[in-house]
């Protein structure tokens, strides 16, 4: 493949071996194209006939009914996260069917799916569009020899990607953690639940044959809500378990204690009311990482001291914007996924909680999405540089370690982005000339808040006053990286095989942002 | 055209001009097919750039930015029925604009469009997909000479024709009694609160464009409920009325007092009863007419009196329905349109009043409709013959009169189908030799049931033995047909000019029932 040099300063492929051409990242702008712009949706469905028993009495007869054969596209959502046992068990059922060539497409794939690698080696999966990490992107970065590169998709990229087309999911397994014998479905009601289907949605709606997979088979009608309605599912399939729904908010969901995190979210929070955004009526996304969760903290204090009522918080939900909900600080929460398998029962008891799919949240090409109506948005960062860009992808030694999710999407979308991270971890310094992996381009980004100072990009004159007037603690982002590495010392870099391109980032547009190498062996 | 004979016995064209090549109906069997079978779906939709402001300041300007031109298809949902004042609000500043030949598709239009005419004549409407009736229906049995006949769709059928892409939409302007400024709309609440808005979600998804057109803006976002999200609407268009929805229920949609047609419902109750349909998990789908309500009315006291809970009613849903729902003899209503603008206000508090798509209703080539999981169906008719084919759509004149709605879908789902009419109505006879014009194929009716007997389909020998021994008054349906004649008359045939087709009836499944003519000049 020939690299071509895009608009973020990265060589990128025109073409990837097994997906065809593709065109470099030409700028954020790039996701407001002319009005004249239109996406095509074509979908191929099956068609139930009247009167067929939707229950197949196991995986394997499930799979052989749909009509799958080697070569074709599987697809799984990753509501339950760290504890999904759904990817696990249809895989080993395929493998042990000697099914071959299989492409994987996943909203995510994490530690828990460590076991895929396996699938690789035994043929079973060939190519995979998933953000990955764990073993699977070790395999990716160390061993890969055949596969051709994943394929890593922003949630609203992937959304885009499913409806224009460029993915199409032969057969989709969706987790429910509550479902009927017609293949009515939801996340929000029974022992496994695990809150919003957002991406499980919009795979119903686009993917040829639909399997719903659920361990809480339910009277019919499923009641008292309906996620995904029968009309989009093929076939049913009870298994003991879909997963345990406790380990969905392992990892970084839960507000940090470190002083030294709490301080940073602070000035996070100063800036974003220096700013003028926490007003009436005004919109709200935060990660789940333990930062962004103390910065919701500040600013709804902000908002019951000065008595303010904001319009809609959206996300990646957590317990704490419920309480807003609740409250009455926010009029609505926008559900794309649950940080918090309690965020079922919220669905349930508060209208305005809604379940939103991924389209609606975060798809740049449809007829306007969420992300796009936010004011703020508070989101983590593994690694920053001078240029703003943002990293999440891969870790200092280079691998492959989380995946986007909407990070991209919300940066793009926001009137305000602010990053918050430490300016260095266990040693190691937040703050590069270059980071490794561009996830989020710089031009998305507003502001980047450390425990140090504020960094206010440079396109951001208004800003920097508002901060200034404020009397807040503003650092030449340069000046902050120069700093930092006096203290942590400057980190060799990481020794990339550039002839082995083992990841290819999409932008949410569907242009290349960026690549991941493999490592130098 | 050529003619050729159907499986309904029915000579029908086996090409439309304007339209092209169709094909004939097959048998109800026709809606099972293969399940090798797919269906296609492919819709091309305009993007939305961010930031784009989506309240267009008027209607007209909303139409300019719509991209609309001459030759391209419009459409209209008719949840407001006779109320509606969309369509002559648009089709007027069409007019106004110059538009030529456009394409015109509505779920129904009523004799609250015959201005439609107007139009059909100025040269702004020159094809239409609907059911019509009133001055639009003489129009082409009468006067027409240059537009190809209309197509005449179930309600499932249109869902099907959408999906498939046989119905391609370029703008469609949906009616929505609530909408927000990005779009999000219902029907549910607001001053012209209708209801479900059942077939505006479906156009919705499948639309190239889609301008949202309300009375009632409300602050962003929508609450509390979502029917119609923003990321599928293009525009805002906030006009000084939608319409009436106080003459949403004018016409049929209210409980007989007549004795003649209350016995008549109680025969047919105890036809169901006899059967052992109304059973603990039963569902049922009763016609807004009288007679199937005063139906429902004797099988809501039976339930009562056996302590029965059924499962699911369906339609089409009546006052009467949610108070089934609410004293718990129902567990859930599916409802695709409201007979009663109260109904928004019941979905608001009934979490199981579940909003349905027309798709989710009727739509026969999908993963699994809702009219396929019936247990009875209790539906009206205009006339019937000793086939047990009804007629929904012409008169005694042969004249068009009305809609066939979901009648065709609920017939070729339910297990047990029971058409309620009078033998006779203002002296002329309700039971022909053969009907004008079959709607429902006598295929899927299983028993008519009159004031003067119950009248069972030979196919149901089963049905004839429950009913003879619960001793029901079970009568040969020549024989009622004779006996009816003997008392009203026999009727001149009407004379129709068979060169000139007015209208097409098509079938659930896409293929071609029966055709209406031009008359005799």
């Amino acid at each position: 493949m020939t690299m071509v040099r895009n608009a973020a300063g990265r060589l990128v492929p025109d073409e990837i071996p097994g997906i065809g051409s593709v065109r470099p990242f030409e700028g954020v702008t790039g996701v407001a194209p002319s009005p004249a712009f239109n996406t095509i949706m074509e979908v191929e469905r099956d068609v139930v006939p009247m009167g067929t028993n939707k229950i197949a009495p196991d995986l394997r007869t499930a799979i052989e009914r749909s009509g799958l054969c080697d070569g074709m596209t599987i697809g799984f959502h990753h509501h339950l996260r760290n504890g999904d046992r759904v990817v696990a068990q249809v895989l080993e059922e395929l493998n042990c069917m000697g099914f071959k060539n299989l492409v994987l497409m996943s909203s995510a794939l994490l530690e828990c799916h460590n076991f895929v690698v396996d699938y690789i080696r035994s043929g079973l999966i060939s190519q995979i569009y998933a953000p990955i990490r764990g073993a699977v992107g070790d395999y990716f970065q160390t061993e890969n020899e055949k596969l051709p590169p994943v394929i890593i998709r922003t949630h609203g990229g992937r959304a885009r990607a499913v409806e224009e087309g460029s993915i199409a999911v032969d057969v989709a397994f969706i987790g429910a953690s509550a479902c009927d014998m017609s293949g009515n479905m939801t996340g929000m009601s029974g022992p496994s639940a695990f809150g919003s289907l957002g991406y499980g949605m919009q795979d119903a709606r686009f993917s040829r044959h639909v399997i719903a997979v659920t361990d809480n088979l339910v009277e019919y009608p499923l009641r008292p809500r309906v996620s995904i309605p029968q009309y989009l599912v093929h076939q049913v399939v009870v298994l003991d378990s879909i997963g345990d729904p406790q380990k969905l908010a392992t990892g970084s969901i839960r507000i940090t204690k470190s002083p030294t995190q709490l301080a940073l979210a602070y000035h996070a929070y100063e800036l974003i009311a220096a700013s003028g955004a926490i007003c009436p009526g005004f919109s709200y996304q935060a990660g789940g990482g333990g930062i962004s969760m103390a910065v919701t903290q500040y600013v709804r204090e902000y908002m019951q001291r000065k008595d303010i009522t904001g319009s809609f918080a959206l996300g990646g939900i957590t317990a704490d914007m419920v309480s807003l909900l609740e409250e009455g600080r926010f009029q609505a929460l926008f559900d794309v996924q649950s940080f918090d398998p309690a965020m079922g029962a919220s669905m349930l008891r508060n209208p305005t909680h809604y379940e939103i799919d991924a389209s609606w949240y975060a798809n740049p090409l449809n007829a306007g999405c969420m992300t796009h109506q936010l004011d703020v948005a508070v989101l983590g960062a593994l690694d920053v540089d001078v240029d703003f860009n943002v990293n999440l992808l891969t870790g200092h030694d280079g691998y492959l370690r989380s995946g986007m999710g909407g990070h991209p999407d919300a940066a793009g979308g926001a009137k305000l982005t602010v990053v918050v991270l430490p300016s260095f971890r266990r040693g190691l310094p937040s703050i590069k000339k270059r980071v490794q992996t561009i996830c989020t381009p710089g031009a998305s980004v507003d502001a980047i808040v450390t425990e140090r100072g504020i960094c206010i990009n440079p396109r951001r004159e208004d800003l920097l006053k508002q901060a200034l007037d404020s009397g807040l603690n503003v650092v030449d982002i340069e000046k902050l990286r120069q700093d930092t590495e006096a203290l942590t010392g400057v980190m060799d870099p990481v020794e990339f095989d550039e002839s082995r391109v083992a990841a290819v980032v999409e932008y949410r547009d569907g242009s290349i942002l960026d690549v991941v190498y493999g490592m130098k062996r």
